[in-house]
């Protein structure tokens, strides 16, 4: 019945279909409480256990450790970008951050607009990226409340397989494209944030994961709104919550869980990546990444074809075989195969057949 | 098949039975292009024409001006008490608020938190709100960017019927609850926000009506995911937008327009308030209001019962008559019947008739 095509979209991304055919049977009446949960308060229980299921299913799924809080909140990173500055600068520095992509920047044009903030690394090279630093290349401002990471250059297609030492300071990652897509040690960061979109469920609901000590000392002296301490203290329920995304995210959630979590996840996606980089690595001069080896993304596999006529059929020709979702960002050009929890090595293997026949008939 | 009970929740709320029913039936293949429309890249042109045609119904259902630009945002309302003065605020300046409920007053103590603002009168009687302020007893500071209003107070049940006069500075209005319910000539206004959750659609996204003008000296010195120009320059795609929240949305402004638009639901809100307030005239003594005529709510229609044993035990009947949401405020008690758009006027007279009998009854 249903003609599904491979979407292999950079975000908003592919869901997992039992997800999706879940919320389609539940829209009308949900668990028999004779309303959608798109109608039910944000207040009530129907709806409350949902939101507690989401947040417990985060906390199982990565560990979270109980001297941290998880909020849901909206906006999106790009909201995060300002929040974290405007709730964790110190009366003298917003923050300082390592530059590995557009995102990053973003992040560090937006901690301008709340106080100055550092560099602590900026590997762009001829107007693109394709490392991450290393270690002996940070360097810090002293007393600058956090350093930021992007883990994931969904971009370019670098990704942090190791997170910088921060000399003190409490690390803050946008793990927007990789959360819940690898393990992580969540006591290794002050705060973690992540828009839902890739691999936690649909756009509209934000994931932050903040150390309680961090929070203590979290700014209250803007709107409340923007406060994490509020956030936290109202368990994401201060104002009203974006309750159809959170249904979705938990409804992912559940699916991953079944699927083997986190750790089944991780795998997976070194798999998918992997069988994409064989090809890359074996065809060197036909699909080309510069992309170091050390940085290579295991949520986006980013190369670019000899011409850009080639790049355009390449895209075209997977599209019609119903394989959609493959033209990189319009910065990066090329094409890019993101990989998101819900995208099945099935799925991967199809690519690669296809890359495989595109070359030799090109 | 649908055992659907009749919702009065004061929102999230119902939404037409319609609206959630297109929604299952596209969940898994939206148009048929393989995917959902939660899949779709927000910059695709599936998702953009969804995106476009809410922005249209939304322009031409409220007869919005060329002259005013419609912004898709987050964070509901709330974020909106923040951003106002974030945008609007001069050096000195905040801006001016009629308090005329909880809702208004939170607005007031977000604006604070930006600059210093006015209270351009407090209609706060006894603790309760039962009026909304006479143009005489407004009082302006002058230089003020705006004077902010409240057009229904959803928590005690009180409507502006006819906005105020402001001496100059534009007015700012927070229609959460009455936008798309009732005609209203938008050139009178700055500003208008509303988040979509009562009469536009669910939880998570958020409406802005700004005028050119004031869009034009909107400040640019604060991140500029809070900045209206930004958001006005990108059409609403500045970041990923709230695109199911959205899709919703334009299929509710779809349904309202095949019902007569606003102006039907004018007349239909003012229907169902009547059969209401037309009980509470007939049994003052029993179903009690304490709200100014002039004031009256077509939105919410709040009363209270001769006891609080009354109240729980109306509310609980209700409910088991497949009646339900009638529980008042936290703050405020007694009964509340919210009649958002959804809400049909049989369903009003079903309530009417449980209330004829409770009344017998008790």
């Amino acid at each position: 019945m249903t003609d599904r095509v491979v979407n292999f979209n950079p975000g908003p991304a592919a869901l997992p279909l039992e997800v999706l055919e879940r919320a389609a049977r539940e829209m009308v009446n949900f668990e028999g409480s004779g309303m959608s949960i798109l109608e039910h308060s944000h207040r009530a229980p129907v709806y409350e256990r949902v939101h507690q299921e989401a947040i417990a299913l985060l906390r199982e799924l990565l560990d979270v450790p109980a001297s941290y809080q998880i909020l849901l909140l909206q906006g999106g990173a790009h909201q995060q970008f300002a929040m974290v500055p405007m709730n964790l600068r110190t009366d003298v520095h917003a923050g300082d951050y390592v530059i590995t992509g557009q995102w990053a920047r973003k992040a560090l044009a937006e901690a301008r607009r709340i106080g100055p903030a550092g560099i602590a690394a900026d590997v762009e090279q001829g107007g693109r990226f394709a490392r991450v630093p290393r270690q002996d290349e940070l360097v810090f401002t002293p007393g600058a409340p956090y350093l930021h990471v992007t883990s994931n250059n969904t971009l370019y297609g670098t990704q942090y397989h190791q997170f910088p030492e921060t000399a003190g300071a409490p690390l803050v990652a946008d793990m927007s494209s990789d959360l819940l897509s690898r393990t992580i040690d969540v006591s290794r960061f002050g705060l973690i944030y992540a828009a839902a979109q890739k691999n936690l469920g649909p756009a509209g609901v934000t994931v932050v994961i903040i150390a309680n000590d961090l929070l203590a000392r979290a700014r209250t002296d803007i709107p409340e709104i923007f406060q994490y301490g509020v956030h936290a203290r109202e368990n994401s329920l201060y104002n009203t919550a974006p309750t159809f995304a959170i249904y979705m995210m938990r409804n992912v959630l559940q699916w991953l869980k079944a699927q083997g979590g986190v750790r089944y996840a991780e795998q997976q996606a070194q798999a998918k990546a992997a069988l994409l980089y064989d090809l890359v690595d074996r065809y060197p001069d036909f699909y080309r990444s510069a992309i170091e080896r050390a940085a290579r993304s295991n949520m986006n596999v980013c190369f670019e074809l000899p011409s850009d006529e080639l790049n355009k059929r390449f895209v075209a020709e997977a599209a019609a075989q119903g394989m959609v979702g493959l033209k990189g960002h319009r910065i990066a050009g090329g094409v890019r195969v993101s990989l998101y929890n819900p995208v099945r090595l099935e799925h991967v293997e199809r690519v690669v057949e296809f890359m495989e026949a595109f070359r030799q008939r090109s």
